[in-house]
């Protein structure tokens, strides 16, 4: 695809909001050309990166007993409009699909904003004895927000187009309870291998899913201190299932409501990795989603080149049997700007092999994440190979979680909270009482993010607002 | 999920239709109780398939050179009727986004039937030089079609769910015409993983994709004769690089127009898949795609129990070892119910193992395309099962070649073909003039498939028409 005008260079990192759109655009993740705000092109680069990453999620929703299914776009407006009737809608944010041809059709159409709608009106027929539960399925689809904020890519999206979403039915409140936890712990898990720590909290009451009991929910901090909400778990109670009439036959042989859960991940996981990981050459990618995860750099002279080359072959197939993604990079380009373009790409392990590399039987192996230089023997190739990608999500993950641990800042007073918040992320007292918090957030002008789901160790301290003693210290921070 | 009501009995496969449907539902493949006409749900079973499936279309089309990309839904009418204008468009079945919330849309935005208008204008942007091609995307989303017809799941679809569909740019006609060449090739060679052996034929001029110079297409005979659309690969000459102005800067410097392809495959292909191996007892998976491969039944006496099922488990484990999908049924059901329920399913295997086998270090190999039943040493039953897939993948494609071969009828008259294509498929010599053609098919009262690509050494036989005398045979069949 066209190289044209990507001579320009990336802003630096510290500039977060320039760089991140700039690096989507030069690493070719995302193209923002499409004509329609908020919707936006995958580049085949950053899809690769997205088959990667939703490789891992679908690994371990699968390893958990989870199924694949997949459930219609379009969903009916008198079902769509049971859950607003209900419960609280997205009528507001949804976009209607009124013609057919030149014919009105009907009944309107509402493209999922999200599929209880469309799921749960199947859940009624598909359930109907105790044996059928739990029933744990997920689909990974295109969702649509009528969005009225500022959009960007991965982040603020009108077609999100990789929803993985999870819907889950259950005996009693105490499974579906203990649902929620697996799938806390299992998106714990899916961003651990994306070397991305994240915050676990449990939403304060007044900012929960719509028709949830209660939500809980993983965030990560962006370079720029703002937290970014990358994943969702609901406990819907027998909410939904009263709206849906989701019912089965208890061992008893009496019919009883059932409980269920939904849980969310959509590309921001993408954006958070990207923006985490990535520096002022450009991106930084774990092995595991990297599209490209070795490059080969041939050091060519004019004596010798052959000989350089061919080794170059070998190692190249040699790694691909061991089932490394590999290329040889044996283009015109000198190798700084070789260096530039794959240090952009974010390919965590540089190979460079030249004559002298060959009488020494060695390969010059070049980590992106620090930029370590080592020697390895080419007898042992593989092995290193496969070393270095441990180290390198090893440390982009220690390095990360470092840097938000740094970052999370106990405060005592809400003004230090209002100071901590332009850059970092601030803790808090608060008694949990929801007058207090909604005075809170009103003093501090940003709203609580979320009670910790780790929390355990902290000393007693006063509410800002009542001065009641407590335990309990909340995350505040400012969110995408 | 909830078994009930599938005590009933299979039609037979004689009665396609009846069969097909009830199949769809009692193999937990499709729901067509989703609340809209046309819309249907994946089974996790189903969806299963799918993936199998499509990880087959995905590793051919990457193989040769294809990166997979993803394009928005929503296309803005404006960019929507250019091809309307220039060409000829889907607006009479295309959906309409009109609303966003309760505010009408300034622009309204069609649901994609196909991506033509919704990627052409960013390869406008994209190509710049003859470097940058051939440049061969695809991506595999949901498209839409008001389908006014008679629906029906995989088949006719108002969201076709799994449109695979690759958009191709090339420097002179000529590469755009050895890229749908490679085309058909690439998908002759997905059906024949699917054990699916295909017609391969040029459309009739005035049957070709609008917009196209010509249309080569794939399809598959139905059980009832009729043959099936699975696959259209389209030369679109120079006509929508005019209309969306992609050009490229040739050698000498000059800015030219570019040449396209473009080709798809959907659901269809498992449609075919489907309907063509299964049989009076339920689905026939080839092994390649069956959600499940193998399927342990324990033979359990009161003696002895323990130590079967402890073999079934260690035979389960070094198939899983092996790379093989495989699961032990264990459950109260009778033996009888349990081969009826993985028989339905489509399992390509099923090992028995009872105390005499263990006595003997056997297990009995039973397979689902021909029944046929075998005794494999235990201790070798990893390589004995792998040879059976490959004997059954084998068996699969060849009984349906023969099928398909035999039910294609050479005819000289229209009268012959008329009374052949009430349950096969006719060949009839046809001069290539079109208005041979169109009085044939007036005539025949059925249409002309196409002329076969891989035709030769036909004898001169006379156009039923104008008497001409001509080497060209075209196949006439009913179609879906």
């Amino acid at each position: 695809m066209a190289e044209i005008e990507k001579e320009a260079a990336l802003p630096l990192k510290e500039n977060f909001s320039d760089w991140y759109n700039d690096l989507l655009w030069m690493a070719e993740i995302m193209d923002v050309r499409y004509p329609v705000k908020g919707l936006y092109v995958w580049y085949p680069f950053g899809f690769a990166i997205r088959r990667n990453t939703y490789a891992i999620i679908r690994e371990i929703l699968d390893e958990s007993g989870h199924q694949e299914t997949l459930f219609p776009l379009l969903i009916p407006e008198n079902e769509f409009m049971k859950e607003a009737e209900h419960i609280k809608g997205f009528e507001d944010e949804v976009y209607w699909v009124t013609h057919g041809g030149k014919d009105p059709l009907d009944v309107k159409l509402a493209l999922r904003p999200t599929s209880e709608t469309a799921i749960y009106p199947m859940y009624k027929i598909w359930v109907r004895s105790h044996a059928d539960l739990p029933l744990k399925l997920y689909q990974v689809v295109n969702t649509f927000r009528y969005e009225t904020k500022h959009t960007r890519p991965l982040i603020r999206l009108r077609e999100i187009t990789s929803f993985k979403e999870a819907h889950t039915v259950h005996a009693t409140w105490e499974d579906a309870a203990a649902q929620v936890k697996e799938a806390v712990e299992l998106y714990t898990e899916i961003y651990r291998r994306l070397g991305v720590p994240v915050l676990r909290s449990r939403r304060p009451d007044w900012d929960k899913f719509p028709g949830a009991d209660y939500t809980d929910a993983i965030d990560a901090m962006m370079p720029d201190g703002k937290t970014l909400q990358i994943g969702t778990c609901h406990h819907l109670g027998n909410n939904f299932a009263k709206t849906f009439d989701i019912t089965y036959e208890d061992p008893t042989g009496e019919q009883v409501l059932a409980y269920q859960t939904c849980y969310g991940i959509s590309e921001r996981s993408i954006a958070a990795t990207i923006s985490i990981h990535g520096d002022d050459k450009g991106l930084v990618l774990p092995p595991e989603i990297a599209p490209v995860q070795v490059v080969i750099i041939p050091i060519l002279f004019k004596k010798g080149a052959e000989e350089v080359l061919a080794a170059c072959r070998n190692v190249q197939a040699r790694l691909k049997k061991a089932g490394v993604r590999v290329e040889i990079d044996s283009s015109d380009l000198r190798p700084g700007a070789k260096y530039y373009k794959w240090e952009m790409k974010g390919v965590p392990l540089r190979l460079e092999i030249g004559p002298r590399d060959l009488q020494n039987d060695v390969a010059v192996v070049v980590r992106r994440d620090n930029g370590e230089k080592d020697q390895v023997p080419l007898p042992e190739i593989e092995a290193g190979v496969l070393a270095s990608f441990e180290a390198i999500q090893e440390n982009l993950y220690a390095k990360a979680k470092a840097e938000l641990e740094s970052r999370i800042i106990p405060c005592e007073s809400l003004e230090e909270v209002k100071e901590t918040i332009k850059k970092d992320i601030a803790t808090i007292p608060w008694c949990e009482k929801k007058e207090c918090g909604l005075a809170m957030e009103d003093e501090m002008d940003a709203g609580i993010l979320g009670i910790p789901l780790d929390q355990e160790g902290n000393r007693p301290a006063k509410c800002p607002i009542c001065g009641k003693e407590t335990t309990t210290r909340v995350y505040v921070a400012r969110t995408y």
